[in-house]
């Protein structure tokens, strides 16, 4: 007989999204993380994890103290589950890339021990436990990885808890470019660096951007979406951190982008595009100028915005 | 013969709208300004202006110092053109009331002579003239009465110089309440109590807010644009310029609104509700508890978001 098991996938994710600070995150196809939930033995309870690939050794075994299996135990208490679940955790994102990575195998962990258990837990459930874990990295965390994660698209956090959601349209042709260069950045140094006040006059700036963004992915004006694709807020005090940003932004704009900023906290970048002659075009000139500006190898990826979160890939014995 | 002229009316408009200081607008039916334009005798040049009603004499006669006036002078010279103007300024707009009074005054001047000289000048020309115009009450300000006050309906100003506005939809059955209490606040004084930083996160709770916002709009999502009426910026900054400013707001929102705050930076408060019915309900409440709270009369307006901004009411000889 061959045990119950389910494995899922969960996307890597843009936060930020240049006027969205804490807000704003979208869904890309790959890369992604994937994690394995199995029953653990008759009488086991909790969770424990059996192993994991992907991340050079670097993240906790202890399950309380990774971000999956402290997800997956909110599940666990959340639906009053009292059978032990095993997790095996691939991860398919680098450490402090900027990219989500703990916010896909949180999302990914609680979707595999759903559905393990049977798929019963509401989606408000899902996103809490999911944030749960997450807030291992970083207890005051705003769901802006989580959401698209576990949602896919293109989402805003209204409020991050308890969460409310908004799940924006994405115009036909809307693509994304993201460039890994190799670089780490711990998000708690990158958030430090923005202080806890900030001038109004960029505040307004930010949130007259964010208002407009959001007019242009449901009216698919591209030329205000361009426009409103900047960030008074995280990009101008973070800048050190990615050694010739302005310079890379400026290949990347000139190579035809809507707009170009940090992913999340970085190192990752990411650009917008229309179409995906563009968003090839675009992603070639980022990688150069990553090579050049950098000067670390880099992974590219491009990619519509995904309309998937979290979701089974291979499941047995349901 | 009977001299050429012209008379516009341009409506009260409601800023900031809770989440959205700086940037949002919208325009209701009435009360508003009317500016009457002539022709000056042959020969004359610039702007004079010849009367104006229900100031109680307190604006500038002087054109140079008329918020009307030098709209309409920045107007003239705008297109080029040698021949004087009289300007006839009837104020329905009480001063100082947080009803976009100034935008309204010189938005109807620079249509009115627009309409005047034979209707060329294109809209940008005439929102960066009734700017100036508004600009001589404070230089920095953002157009986020002046672009309703033109456009009518709801707009956003993505950025305010050179102006770049987006008008935003209006669900069918959104409803303006504003109560006007006879109070008066100088902007200048209810700008100073905001200073000049905030701390990151309310702004980041404002900009989640205000997308919310733009999103409901577009959805006719009624709930989500109730929850989205949130201000963290101005509002609690200034709550003290309206005495009671917090029972008024539970009042409003017992009756029924889907959101309440101060109109600009007040005394003004507005609602924005589902319905005729429910507007009625509300605007009963909110006068109520202005009199309880204020102790003082006001005028209380129902309104649809107006989709008309300043517009010829009456001309003869064009």
């Amino acid at each position: 007989m061959i045990d119950r098991q389910v494995t899922v996938f969960a996307p890597a994710t843009v936060s930020n999204v240049a006027c969205g600070f804490d807000v704003l995150g979208f869904a890309i196809e790959r890369p992604g993380d994937e994690v394995t939930a199995r029953f653990a033995e008759p009488g086991a309870t909790g969770v424990v994890i059996d192993g994991i690939t992907g991340d050079g050794g670097r993240l906790p075994r202890d399950a309380a103290r990774n971000t999956a299996g402290v997800a997956a135990q909110a599940l666990l208490t959340a639906v009053g589950e009292r059978r032990g679940v095993v997790l095996s955790i691939a991860k398919g994102l680098p450490l402090s890339s900027g990219l989500g990575g703990s916010a896909a195998s949180a999302a990914a962990a609680v979707v595999a021990v759903n559905a393990l258990l049977g798929a019963h837990a509401p989606l408000d459930t899902l996103i809490a436990c999911a944030i749960e874990g997450e807030g291992l990295g970083n207890r005051s965390a705003h769901p802006d990885n989580i959401a698209p994660a576990l949602y896919g698209g293109f989402v805003l956090v209204r409020h991050p808890h308890p969460p409310d959601i908004v799940q924006l349209p994405v115009p036909t042709g809307l693509m994304a470019v993201v460039v890994h260069p190799e670089l780490e950045i711990e998000t708690a140094k990158a958030r430090a660096l923005l202080g806890t006040t900030v001038p109004l006059a960029d505040a307004v700036r930010q949130w007259a951007n964010l208002g407009a963004l959001v007019d242009g992915l449901h009216r698919a004006d591209f030329g205000l979406i361009a426009r409103a694709l900047e960030d008074t807020i995280a990009e101008p005090r973070r800048a050190s951190l990615v050694p010739g940003l302005a310079a890379i932004k400026q290949a990347t704009m000139d190579a035809g982008a809507l707009g170009c900023s940090l992913s999340g906290s970085g190192p990752s970048l990411f650009a917008l595009c229309r179409g995906e002659d563009s968003a090839q075009r675009v992603a070639d000139a980022m990688t150069r100028a990553v090579a050049v500006h950098i000067g670390r190898e880099s992974q590219t990826y491009v990619s519509s915005i995904s309309p998937r979160g979290a979701h089974v890939i291979s499941s047995c014995g349901l």
